[in-house]
């Protein structure tokens, strides 16, 4: 389950800067949706907090993902344009390559496992994507990925360890802090660490005595591990209903960056995360997905306290399986009814 | 299940005009949400129009019953504040009771079958209501409403046969014209009538030219019927999913001021309630009950043309059972993914 790399710490050179960000917010402006930020008096009551969600869990295809992805393939040369784009992803990735590439008019292969949920392929082969299956007992995506990308000349563009990605999700804060002001704290969830690094330059930026809090799943704590130890940990397939937050460890660009931006990663637990999730079904009526209710989550359950602060939380994405929902909260003895 | 009424339409006087639901907006500035306003390129594709969906689901207590039910208790006189309310219902118009009294420092009584669904029975008392419940075999809510309230001085504010009820919901239409200017269309659910009439009253003022459209549920036609006849017809208990839309006929007040603002009623079948309210969960990520995918499904389902047209269409709120929502989309042969 956890075989800890150690790499060494990279903190020389940081690939991403506030412009990158703007410059990204440039590219997106017009084509994402700048996503409306919900508020809600149960919450500000019961953190003791005045706290604004931004709802990434309505940015097209559901989740921020677009933002990186569009932001990186608006920016590749003609020839790279014209000979395509592959990724391998079965989450919410894909769907953003995918719908990046039917509206710049590059064509997209996604390279997903043959036992991926039928709507989610056909979500993606919706926007125009090609979907290559393989067998993941028999088959190594990256290897797969990397062949087809070779015999056809396409570009790779990897879910968050890519400069352009990260200054994308950086738009996210970016346009958190020009619809609200300043913020005391923001709450971000912590996968790869594209949406975490970018939004922490830009909050950095808007503010810089804004306290950035990484959020991630006890069971996949490698990036909190890494963050406070200044070396980078990895925990494979962890077992949390935060599927989003699966990803083995940071990575190359995103680890240092969330070094030298982030205040703290903390972690939650997965009850607290369905719980979290559970209150912004029922009391905010919104959709999200359990990865989109990590930061949340950190909120609402005492690790980051509220005092009376002004308090940014990202709810990164709206992709999940109502069946699953329901199942999840009555896993914490809840009741499904929304009033 | 329908025994008509013969009741003759009274077309001379009409009690709300919009002054009434602009005195309506200033009371609930500020306490009730200004709602957003969702757009959906997707909805735009598939109907060939711009669609501008008005948030009630995102409504204080789920629902635009806040709406009126704040105006009418801050317009009672102050010894009838002292003495307190009382209304019965089991559903969202008993919330917003609650709430209401809260807010404004005035005692409520709510009347509810004993056997309504507890979440409902404590999310009243949660807003400081004292729940009156009775055996729906034994006893007659009016006749007890109207015992109580005989008994202990309260006002009775019925859930739409009210001029302040009216000219509170009819804020829902006055918020989006200011928020999107001049619309061709605005479709409206019909139970009662109280958010149909007060929204067509708000609609002709802005624009004379739009066409108000109320939708409600074939099995519960009562108000189409009423509406293009002129003689008020009733339907007692109908089956539909639209719970909200089971009142068996509009109301005194409400039934002249539909005659006389609104252009159509339309009715929708089940299945084009359930189809729509899955889009909306889907594509937008928002949680709909039944009664408040019932306008969207006229227009999704062709009943109203899209034709280029700006169209507004009120999704007039979001409490429903996760359960529940997963069964209907399962009836429909849809999948609960809601990538």
């Amino acid at each position: 389950m956890d075989d800890d790399l150690m790499v060494s710490d990279a903190t020389s050179s940081l690939p991403v800067t506030y412009a990158d960000v703007r410059s990204a917010a440039e590219r997106v402006s017009g084509v994402a949706h700048r996503t409306p930020v919900a508020t809600s008096r149960t919450v500000d009551r019961q953190t003791d907090a005045q706290v604004f969600f931004k709802c990434e869990n309505l940015q097209r295809i559901g989740a921020f993902k677009f933002r990186g992805a569009y932001n990186a393939m608006s920016r590749l040369q003609p020839d790279q344009k014209e000979r395509g784009v592959i990724t391998y992803s079965s989450g919410n990735h894909a769907q953003a390559i995918a719908l990046s590439g039917q509206l710049l008019g590059i064509e997209t292969v996604i390279v997903m496992p043959e036992n991926a949920p039928r709507v989610k392929l056909d979500a993606t082969r919706g926007y125009g994507a090609e979907i290559v299956t393989y067998d993941p007992d028999e088959t190594v995506r990256e290897d797969l990925g990397q062949r087809l990308a070779d015999d056809r000349g396409l570009t790779l563009i990897p879910p968050y360890d890519h400069e352009h990605v990260v200054a994308g999700q950086g738009t996210v804060a970016d346009e958190l802090f020009e619809q609200v002001g300043l913020l005391d704290v923001l709450l971000v969830c912590v996968g790869g660490g594209g949406l975490l690094s970018g939004c922490a330059i830009a909050a950095k930026h808007h503010a810089p005595d804004c306290q950035v809090i990484g959020v991630e799943p006890d069971a996949a704590d490698d990036a909190a591990r890494s963050f406070h130890s200044g070396t980078l940990h990895s925990v494979h397939n962890p077992d949390t209903v935060a599927d989003g937050a699966r990803t083995p460890h940071l990575g190359e660009v995103t680890f240092p960056l969330v070094r030298a931006h982030a205040d703290d990663i903390v972690t939650v637990s997965d009850e607290d995360i369905i719980r979290a999730m559970h209150l912004v079904w029922q009391r905010m009526k919104l959709i999200i997905e359990p990865t989109g209710a990590l930061a949340a989550s950190a909120l609402l359950n005492g690790t980051v306290a509220g005092n009376g602060r002004r308090i940014g939380v990202i709810l990164s994405g709206g992709n999940v399986d109502l069946q699953r929902a329901a199942e999840l909260f009555r896993r914490i003895g809840k009741g499904t009814e929304t009033t």
